[in-house]
């Protein structure tokens, strides 16, 4: 006895992709459908056998007993509606987002049964061609209950991504953004500044530190447009911190403070080390 | 006939030790010598075979012909005056600090023979123990030549570097210096400032994205409070630009300006796309 009957998941990409990947490896569905807007995704997700089956259309998730959400944000709130006319009311409804504060609210509304979840599992690359089960392993995935939020929903969900591999946290939707904003958001944009900063023609002079810091850049302008929006007073709020940390080194070196320079970097170094 | 009779390395740390070792594996020299100020590091570079022979006192350098300068910049500039009364006068010189234009300046002073080089191929590791010839293989090295530069210096320094499998690139010190500002020193900066402003509660719910962009906070802060230091104005200079950037995409957020915000991260992402 599986875990799903049939799981529909709506947009393919590298998280969908990879989450589809990892169901089919560790057997918890008898079926995975897929639906995306693009063709060719379609008939990679299908040759690649990421997916049983799949479809531009919606009416593909009829039938499903849990439905995965893994556009973008503003897509995902698009197609809410139209979604919740075709599945079944006991559908378990999961989003994969990267925000969880608005979305959680909304989707709460929408579908009975809706559990929020964010496998912090991304990475810069993008597309089904990218999608690997093992992304989802040793990795931690955060889920977002609410109030609302069905116990045995939640349950289920806890068990599906213990299956795929993950370690699983439980945050509120408001706490998950705020920590995001700093863990992953903040990041994002200080390699996006970081990049931007430098003339086009010293590029060629870069070593392995400046390749490390800015890697995430190469990550999706859209989808991270729509994060930094989406949690945009977290956003403001982590910025301001940063640019704070940044004035005290600036000061330090404009007045060639050694001693507190060395403090401050002391510290940085032994924060970071707690991190693997 | 080997390039060099005897090779001294005053400092055999991560870098000092990766090229005794690469000097040793592509046979570049009769012998490698090594001056550190620990007992320790000395005891481990012998019995590892970094280095032939080994002294914490500076009269083993006596009669090489190959002199390089791998301690922290201070530490170059306190030991220099006594280095020139030992070695001949035709014996080539050489640092490998991160910045140049005032240790270039006080070096051409004191050594006939000096070039000043810097080859990135550095990274968060430190010590000899971390050492290996590998890091050096397919880097670049900038060699900083001035009008008082020795041309067969240059000559045999840039043969010693292809030799040892880097790619050799000139730059004044004064280029040197800014361009480091910024695809280096700058992101270092960045991940010391980043790492500072994630609350250390948070810090479990870290992802690849943080890790790899706060890596080089793992960098040695007196090393780094040096760099900084050393190279003061152009730093400063950097950190006004990435203020600047970081400000316009705070700006966009605010605003809610989505247009905006595609734009200038769709323009980073374009740049990082150049690094390999």
């Amino acid at each position: 006895m599986k875990l799903f009957k049939k799981v529909a998941i709506v947009g393919v990409g590298l998280i969908g992709g990879s989450i589809a990947l990892a169901i089919k490896k560790k057997r918890l569905a008898y079926e995975v459908v897929g639906i995306t807007r693009h063709k060719r995704t379609l008939s990679l997700a299908k040759k690649s056998g990421t997916i049983d089956r799949g479809s531009q259309a919606l009416k593909i998730i009829k039938g499903a007993d849990l439905l995965i959400l893994a556009t973008p944000v503003n897509t995902i709130l698009n197609l809410a509606p139209a979604i919740s006319k075709i599945i079944d009311s006991r559908c378990i409804v999961m989003d994969v987002g990267s925000t969880k504060e608005a979305i959680v609210a909304k989707l709460d509304k929408i579908f009975p049964q809706f559990v929020g979840a964010h496998p912090l599992a991304g990475s810069e690359r993008r597309g089904v061609i990218n999608a690997s089960s093992s992304i989802l392993e040793d990795s931690l995935c955060i889920l977002t209950p609410t109030a609302k939020t069905s116990a045995t929903a939640l349950k289920m969900i806890q068990v599906f991504w213990k299956q795929l591999g993950s370690r699983v946290s439980l945050l509120t939707p408001k706490a998950h953004d705020k920590i995001l904003s700093l863990v992953s958001h903040l990041p994002h944009l200080a390699a996006f500044s970081l990049i931007e900063t430098i003339p086009a023609q010293y590029l060629k002079f870069s070593a392995s530190g400046l390749k490390g810091t800015s890697r995430v850049a190469l990550s999706d302008a859209q989808l991270w447009a729509d994060i930094f929006l989406t949690n945009r007073k977290n956003m403001l709020n982590a910025i301001r911190g940063f640019e704070k940390n940044i004035s005290r080194l600036k000061s330090a070196i404009k007045n060639k403070n050694k001693k507190q320079l060395i403090s401050i970097l002391e510290k940085a170094r032994n924060k970071r080390e707690r991190i693997a």
